[in-house]
């Protein structure tokens, strides 16, 4: 493993602050109507970071893109799944996660996330790994949309995209339901491949990619007109990602149990959501593509060049 | 322990499918316009259950008794709390469960539920306990209600009450949020105290006063006018109802991670749900007296004869 130092952090942290501010501006000028207002805060373990919050908008229902840097004297047992020998070094992590939650139901809501860390020890080299990725969450299905979200994605992961997509269906995925969260798209956790250099470059092309996957199907879907049944089935569909976040992922798990601000964490729940008992689609509807076609891990680019 | 055969099973039983009915058909007196359906089901590894919802109603925006009876072969370490060694024998649990989200925010939500769990082994006698309580989770809070509510919880509970209030502000408890579920009531697990008919004559108790404790204060305030605010901060409190139950029940946990019936399971959920990021009321407010003087633990009998 190539050593990370002072200077490779600094980059690292860098890259999260620019990654953040361009995307709050480029879902600015998506939006068109409201602004992110940020709120600075400090952990009182160590770090702190920089919440930005767009609450409604035109597009954008609420649209939270958050950036922390936050440290600790003991790494717990869950941060690292493959290396479990890792816990109790101190640790130092930065990262960016943006969730999305769009006004318009044929709008997908959507998630992106990059993150580092690093685990150090006295006499010892600090181990450092990378995670993140983007995955969309339709609640209309549209073939084009599915294909250029994916198209994207592979340009971004070259050669690492089947393993960060398959990595994607598996983790996203509500056992409870037996449902995929939505259609996918890369996830990627303890990631070192080729050294600090060449595997900070595949997470910044990641990164960087996330606007030219999410912003185009945003603006050819934002003016689709809908009812108040469209609006219904984006409450009931939220509801499956507020179970997945709080039952099943386990930055917020881990987030929530270790002391995070719960705010920053929770930027991540829709502003609305309901739940009805027992509620299936109508056969043959759109809703019912939704399950049929789009929330069943499928090869997008299969006849793709 | 005193030994427990078909014939208290049987009993149990009995009384569990009595309280259900009892409790929706006061339910629907209550609400005045809409009905429970039942929903049969059964559960592949063993039982099943009687789900009743009643949605849309004039007072309850979402009602929901549930009954089942389910059995295992192996007991997971997580449902007996005190007695891990029971892990691994068969297993056969009853309940009933209630949570109910009414349309006004005037009106609190409530949860009750008594369940029976029974422990086998070749060769042993069985082991069972019994577990439930009610607890009661207020928009906007008023002294009468905590203080009937509270004061129908110690007759029902008698000398079990203090602790069983204890057990419940400890239980309904959100640490992220620092912040407790509601004004409590009553909790108990692993409950066997005096033997089976001691113990089974104290939860008959407090099973059979939900109705009187709640319904009172249902009929005082279900026609309290309310505006758009009091809709929008009873939206933005269910959501710490739905934090709780998603991220620290244990029984809304086990059931999702053991392969339980989710709708039945999420069933507690509210119909309809807000967050938003970092929202406090305004000082003074009564919103704020519900932070203040409701969701703080307190001795609500304290000047009570």
């Amino acid at each position: 493993m190539s050593p990370v130092g002072a200077a490779q952090i600094a980059a690292v942290e860098g890259y999260l602050q620019r990654l953040q501010a361009v995307l709050c501006a480029a879902l600015e000028d998506a939006d068109g109507a409201a602004r992110f207002r940020s709120d600075r805060w400090t952990r009182p373990a160590g770090g702190g970071g920089d919440t930005r919050i767009l609450e409604g908008g035109a597009t954008f229902e609420r649209a939270g893109v958050g950036m922390s840097a936050v440290s600790g004297d003991r790494l717990p047992p869950s941060a690292s799944k493959l290396r479990p020998e890792l816990a109790g070094r101190s640790w130092r992590a930065f990262g960016v996660s943006l969730v999305l939650h769009p006004q318009n139901p044929y709008v997908p809501t959507a998630h992106c996330n990059v993150r580092f860390f690093i685990a150090e020890a006295p006499g010892s080299d600090a181990v450092w790994w990378f995670g993140g990725g983007f995955d969309l969450t339709p609640y209309y299905g549209f073939d084009d949309d599915a294909r250029h979200w994916h198209t994207v994605a592979r340009e971004a992961a070259g050669e690492h995209y089947a393993g960060m997509k398959r990595a994607c269906d598996e983790y996203f995925f509500l056992p409870h339901r037996n449902e995929p969260r939505g259609i996918g798209g890369l996830f990627f956790d303890d990631f070192t491949r080729g050294g600090f250099d060449a595997a900070f470059a595949s997470v910044k092309r990641i990164g960087d990619a996330f606007v030219s996957a999410y912003l185009p199907i945003v603006r050819k879907r934002k003016a689709t007109p809908y009812g108040e049944r469209e609006r219904n089935f984006q409450l009931y569909r939220r509801g499956r990602y507020v179970e997945f976040n709080l039952v099943h992922d386990r930055g917020t798990l881990f987030g929530l149990q270790s002391g995070g601000r719960t705010e920053s964490i929770l930027m991540s729940l829709p502003p609305l959501t309901a739940w009805r008992y027992d509620w299936k689609p109508q056969p043959g509807s759109p809703e019912a593509a939704l399950y049929e076609r789009y929330l069943v891990p499928r090869d997008w680019l299969a006849d793709a060049p």
